[in-house]
């Protein structure tokens, strides 16, 4: 394997799951900044590789695409923030590689928002709220992953409105999603999706202890992409296959 | 006891209190609808009694306050939506009789205020959240009791601001009290509030199961009140007793 | 609709569901005590009907496949505590006609069952402790349903291990699962399956408010089983339909 | 302050704590190991000093209380594990200088404690249950704090009997506290008491999310034990004044 952006808090997680598990193999640690036993440049590894896993940043994008077609070599991309251009460059790549990219690389977050679909499915009628939970230093609201949910739930409920928050009058139609963000201490991220009836109520909730969980993502993408055939591969899929 | 409104939800259930307690015992049912064994007229019965529970309606206080007045006895109002002039009649009556009023007639609710004030004088420098759930009938947000939990907690914390949900881009301040109204199902009533530094986080939480609770913290008012000099008791005093 | 049991606390929920939802028509109430409108053996009615629906008592069992095998009408069975003979009846009955038969009659918990299974399935290394609640008067632990969830998650994880409590000295294996039963107050039923990694947490809950849900079950099951062709159906096909 | 054990997890933890707060100062760091800028003996160390923090050994007890009775200094014992002749040596150590001592140190933890105590008071008849849960690799249940808030339910509930999980026939008595220990992934500490009766409940929960709250809690302790008279100090003493 080989893992760019191997210098950061992601990549050196990496490559401590690396040398955890025997499956795996260090190739090349690479980041641009160097470091003891890094390559400053993707380009100056020359050697075999099964995988490569980019924590990088968004703009390497052009430089890791050249490098995996011209060797075949998979790649995981776990970067974020890509401009259009870049993620016309990795559906590009995809013609040629298999490449794993994907809005979250968390498989857990992947799990609870299949999960949340199909409770949607099942309970048509019932009433929806979204609770998450993030540190007070986070900006926007609410969080990405918690609109990913919704989406999630109104893929199965053609009109749903979001509401974040209510305050004063406010006659709830059961076309709503509340979406609530609480702000607190130094929460990693929280996400609960509640749907109720007058009899039940189904609660299906993911909580992210540790940063971590996006290099273990990572690095299950990485083994799961071995192998693959050239195409685009998102969390779902990796989910699929290990059911 | 004389049990005013007894024909109604909460009266029935203060009926069926009286009888499973044996400390307690029922000296007239009064309802202007009558019923079995009712009185229509408050006037109507004369006999001895050791307290009046009145769960009629406001509109009911002057008759009732001028009732006990005349004939000492205790009275525990919990009927709610009293004009100004109504609470003044209140007062007056506190001045003779001993009287029982209080914004809420749940003792869970009242334990639950009184814990959180303690804990905002304890966690000074922590992030509030408060989360409130009610059934999908209810129309205005936030309810009154999270407003009176938030007030609790900013009566230990001077310049405490409200933010009614987030969305967009949103810099919490210490000093915000996230208030957030879900609205699902058919439930009775949950507060929530959560105190989180960057290392801990302390929830306080209660749940309202039955609207036959506030029967309950009635009768335990009546019982709390027999006895006591004229005065105006709060719920407070009662947990203060019971401690 | 044939009702039987219809006298009952969940029979005469059927009977309010029924009445207002407008695709179901009522076609005979049954039940051994009679009642208003009521017919006390089923035999008493031989009109038109598309389905019945059993909440009468195990050992009327013969009675109803014996009607329902001559008439072809399907049959809800939602009684529970069948003998092996009683079972037998039942299997033999689904060979001439649609049957519907759960061990629980909730869509809720049969979705949570699933999502259960599915989490268990990519969650493969991680800890599982399940939680349930009841109210105070239940006698056996841990309930049906918990075992059925555990039952679940070892279906994804041969050689689970199920642990009720921990007290001293206990090192915990990968391979337990802990099932924590609580008892308090008056709750219907709630249930909690929680998969925790090192770095993340998966957290399925049900809660029942109401055993009005068991009725809601049956009426959804009868509207499932008009029109499909004879067999033993359970909560699992009515899953699959809907979504 | 003085700063023993300054070079383990907690005493690190102490010094950017003492960093980061303009009001303390640090006038020695010591640790047996050494380290950049650490005294290895107490003794080396002869400058002013207006409180010490003990994040050493227990084993250390007698010469830390030697040194500190001797220099006047008020003294923060933030280890565990002492055996009884050492508590003793602690205790006369409290007849001369301010010692501060508690089987917690996390503020959190204590509130909560106080807490359950009153809601304890409050709630008599209601079902008490207890839930904790630590990291898989924890090895005795229930765990310390579980105990301790059990036996703040027991100080309001004479012949209270604690219940360590639940398997087969068994009829609940009002006496009864159900301790329910989890264990799973990696959780630091959280611990609930819920108090339940048939129409509401309270829940009382404390989450630890990071171990630097028990070096929180011992900066607090030292601020607090600043210009007190001698004696014993424990976390309640600190919550009071707090109040």
């Amino acid at each position: 394997m080989i893992v760019c952006g191997a210098g950061g808090r992601m990549g050196r997680e990496v490559l401590r799951l690396v040398e955890e598990e025997n499956e795996l193999v260090l190739a090349a640690a690479v980041d641009r900044e160097g470091g003891e036993g890094m390559y400053q440049r993707l380009s100056d590894f020359a050697g075999p590789a099964d995988v490569l896993v980019d924590f990088s940043y968004h703009g390497a994008i052009g430089e890791i695409m050249g490098y995996c077609e011209a060797r075949g070599i998979p790649a995981v991309i776990a970067t974020t923030g890509h401009t259009p251009e870049e993620l016309e460059r990795v559906a590009q790549g995809a013609e040629r590689i298999p490449i794993f990219h994907s809005a979250n690389m968390s498989v857990g977050v992947a799990l609870l928002t299949r999960l949340v679909r199909q409770a949607a499915a099942i309970f048509r009628g019932c009433d929806v709220e979204i609770v998450e939970k993030h540190h007070n230093r986070k900006l926007d609201a609410p969080s990405g992953t918690a609109l990913l949910l919704a989406d999630a739930v109104k893929s199965e409920r053609e009109g749903a409105v979001y509401v974040h928050g209510r305050q004063g009058i406010h006659k709830r139609t059961p076309m709503e999603i509340g979406i609530h963000s609480l702000r607190m201490g130094n929460i990693v991220g929280e996400h609960e999706v509640i749907f109720s009836t007058d009899t039940q109520t189904i609660t299906l909730k993911h909580e992210a202890h540790d940063r971590a969980l996006f290099a273990e993502g990572a690095v299950a993408a990485a083994t799961f992409l071995m192998g693959k055939p050239k195409g685009l591969y998102r969390m779902e899929h990796l989910l699929e296959e290990q059911e």
